[in-house]
């Protein structure tokens, strides 16, 4: 097999670039949290209550007609750089790969939709879209949900909804959230301004795998930060809403780039193309910032000929899990470094048109 | 008339990249400074003497068949941006550009050999071959010394040999010097080193032009220090001598660096090729160093299907004085950046052979 055909067989739908807004915004996500009615939360719970869980949500899985064909997976039987991948791929959380013994993952074909059970909730489902489509993934979510609630009662009160273990997730249980590319407005330092004005209508700017996390090639995540006192679909159009003015915010940032210096703007975005496509050693971090500079290229039409799906694909692939599992093996960072540098000139690389 | 065509006609055969040890020396060039009898050094000569020189030069200048087709070329005449193409073309000084009511120069067509007359001597004859050919341009420079020895009589002392306005250049008057790329030794950080130990066997080591002036793209220029006490031929030979230990230095050094990290080494080369090929913005200091590293990765085999002579053309036509020549207009420091992104990168495109 081919390193194209082994990297598409990799690849989730939402790494594929495609969607609406798709040259600013790479994916939306929704995620519902859930617990059992009279099961304490995964954090205090015993081994036992915590088996039932798993058995529970194991039975009400296999029978969802939206997950059909999906497997049920004891994290402990997933190999550790397995684990990674899922991580990398944006379908559980890095705090999902630790203390495993009974935690679980569902995973959807398309990665659309998944499951991880016994995170910090019994249930958190999740949708994954690509390009700017948070009422669909709510829309998908519900749906799981809905399976699931008629199958498992839920830990509701009548006053606030449904129960959490943490606070912050109380009432309606939903983090919806919108991966964006913001190169334009981060070279024109802007960013803190706008994190602080998002801030204020309620919402929250991180980093690329969440709370915490750092940004890496000035790619953001716009997620809600409150979820009680709101309907779902409130707090949808609100993000919504937000992240369209950050989208017109950031085409008037690369208008504006445009006009009053293109020439550099060009040298900048050329420089990254000849970098990434030529480099022997790279690490993560540098080939997160370069891909991002070529994007925004491809996205503003100065450079042509380049898919953005490839690159949108490399953001990806060139992760530590990704890498080891293309390669076939475990490798330490300096290995790690030149295969990615050599990943990423094989992948950029003009190839004939099927 | 295209682009490949004018830099064609704009190069000097030296600029061509061929000759002995081409892979580690780009030149061989031998200057003899020479003074008429009875007339002061051009420093110290009253305006009819300087005349006199001019007068009494051209003619003998029109009398060497050596010279056939040459013209003498006053630089009152002669435009600033010419001069400045004639300095960056190493075929005269860049103190030869100042004060010249009545300075003179003389260029042979191939550029292998030309004059200036009222410089720092009254005459100071050049010849300029490609690679280690040291004793081929002494040849070239005696032959038309003794074409002008035969018609005008020199300063000469019986005891110490020529005389000249400097001491440093009494006796034979000669200066032999090899242009040389050395950027495996300055990597290895071996360049203090070597040129302290060149000074101790009396030569010296400078920058690309010459004396006090500052060392671009690892090229250095080693010359003879002493003048005085040893004939013309020891002198070459010395240096010839010498030049081919540091030749020997540079490819062991090549060779350590390929052994101890070639991919290190590939790494840096490469990234000085994507951005060679690939910047809208380029400064002349940035570029020189670029090329010295590409045409580090040429001549040891890691880059293929480029050809050296294109870099070695193009360490002279991203000069300022012949970036202009070749825009046909004077150009701000800004532009002519833009322009040499633009040159290097329309003369390092792969071109389908004619």
């Amino acid at each position: 097999m081919s390193l194209r055909e082994i990297m598409s067989k990799t690849l989730s739908e939402w790494m594929k670039g495609t969607g609406p807004e798709s040259d600013i915004v790479i994916s939306s996500r929704v995620r519902l949290a859930r617990n059992l009615e009279g099961i304490p939360f995964p954090g205090v719970a015993g081994e036992e209550q915590l088996k039932t869980v798993v058995e529970k949500t194991k039975e009400a899985a296999a029978r969802q007609p939206l997950l059909a064909g999906a497997d049920y997976i004891r994290l402990v039987e997933l190999p550790v750089l397995e684990r990674q991948l899922l991580v990398e791929k944006h379908l559980i959380s890095p705090q999902h790969t630790k203390d495993v013994k009974y935690k679980a993952v569902v995973v959807r074909d398309d990665e659309a939709l998944s499951i991880m059970v016994n995170e910090e909730d019994h249930l958190r489902f999740q949708a994954l879209y690509p390009g700017l489509q948070p009422e669909e993934a709510w829309r998908l979510c519900s749906r799981i949900d809905e399976g699931f609630a008629s199958l498992l009662p839920y830990a509701v009160s009548p006053d606030i909804g449904y129960l959490t273990a943490c606070p912050t997730n109380v009432g309606t249980g939903m983090r919806a959230s919108i991966m964006i590319h913001l190169p334009a407005l981060t070279m024109a330092d802007q960013m803190k301004r706008l994190i602080n004005a998002v801030a204020q209508v309620g919402l929250v700017v991180r980093g690329i795998y969440g709370e915490g996390t750092e940004v890496l090639g000035n790619i953001f995540q716009i997620s809600n930060q409150v979820t009680l006192g709101r309907t779902e679909d409130e707090i949808i159009q609100h993000l919504l809403s937000i992240t369209r003015q950050i989208i017109d915010q950031e085409r008037q940032a690369r208008r504006r780039i445009l006009q009053q210096n293109k020439v550099r703007l060009e040298d900048k975005i050329f420089r990254s193309l000849g970098l990434l496509t030529n480099a022997r050693i790279m690490s993560s971090q540098e080939a997160m910032q370069l891909i991002s500079d070529v994007r925004l290229g491809i996205d503003m039409k100065l450079i042509s000929g380049l898919e953005p799906r490839i690159l949108q694909e490399l953001l990806v692939m060139i992760r530590p899990a990704h890498l080891q599992k293309l390669m076939g093996h475990e490798m330490e960072a300096p290995e790690r470094d030149i295969m990615r540098a050599t990943l990423i000139r094989e992948r950029m690389k003009p190839h004939p048109a099927k």
